[in-house]
């Protein structure tokens, strides 16, 4: 009863999950998988650098939350660029597989800066002026890696 | 000095983010935003459900690690329902928006038992079978959320 129920869910539930392109591994879902990734972090990353930059209010409990998704998601980013290049429509360049171990260290900096921006805001009611520093770390590792590993 | 620097590096870092349709406003940022989410749960959760239908082995690792994932994920699901309906590609049924209470009720649950699994296999040495009911409990939410608020 129990296996005929998980198999008949799974079933189904796989299915929808297949349908959006579930298991990251062909290089077209390697590829969706790292830009929905980098899709998560600049939605919740963005507002953070109105904040700082002063073109939207500063709110501190947005800026943390914010922060947290941004330090999960950083953990997801690097193994959507393993196993490649892969084929398709992407931005990566070439030069990620060329220098792995530059890459992946460059990946390393940006889980650690961002789980450190998280920490410094967590409980959402610090000042900016308290967070900036770590902030300024997070947005100059993603620069970092954008001029020297993605094209445009 | 400082702010100079943030200033540019922001400019840049943002400009790169807006490119992949960073800041989730318009209804066309929504529908990438809960997209995205749904492609990593699904990247994560399928691996697992092939693991407890015993389509792979299972690896007491790697599926605590992609729970924890799926957990982390799942707090991010119901914001990109927010401010709905939504113009464009979409599979998102209009119920969504009728019955937001039941359909955010359903939200949380999938976040509840979501988390529920993730602490069920922390530290990643669990059997399988120690984990399987709790599994089920996520897949039978995703499932429900489908088959009520989803398109095809």
């Amino acid at each position: 009863m129990m296996r005929r129920l998980l198999s008949t869910t799974l079933a189904i539930t796989t299915g929808c999950l297949l349908a959006t392109g579930a298991v990251a591994q062909s290089d077209e879902d390697q590829i969706d998988y790292r830009q929905a990734v980098f899709t998560l972090v600049g939605a919740n990353f963005g507002p953070m650098g109105d904040m700082a930059q002063g073109e939207i209010d500063y709110d501190a409990e947005q800026f943390a939350r914010n922060a947290a998704r941004v330090a999960d998601l950083s953990r997801m980013a690097k193994e959507g660029f393993e196993g490649g290049p892969h084929d398709g429509d992407t931005d990566a360049k070439p030069a990620i597989w060329d220098e792995w171990d530059r890459f992946s260290e460059g990946m390393t900096h940006f889980e650690t800066a961002a789980q450190e921006l998280a920490e410094a805001t967590e409980g959402g009611d610090r000042e900016l002026a308290d967070v900036q520093d770590r902030f300024m770390r997070v947005a100059e590792s993603c620069q970092s890696c954008h001029d020297n590993y993605r094209d445009n």
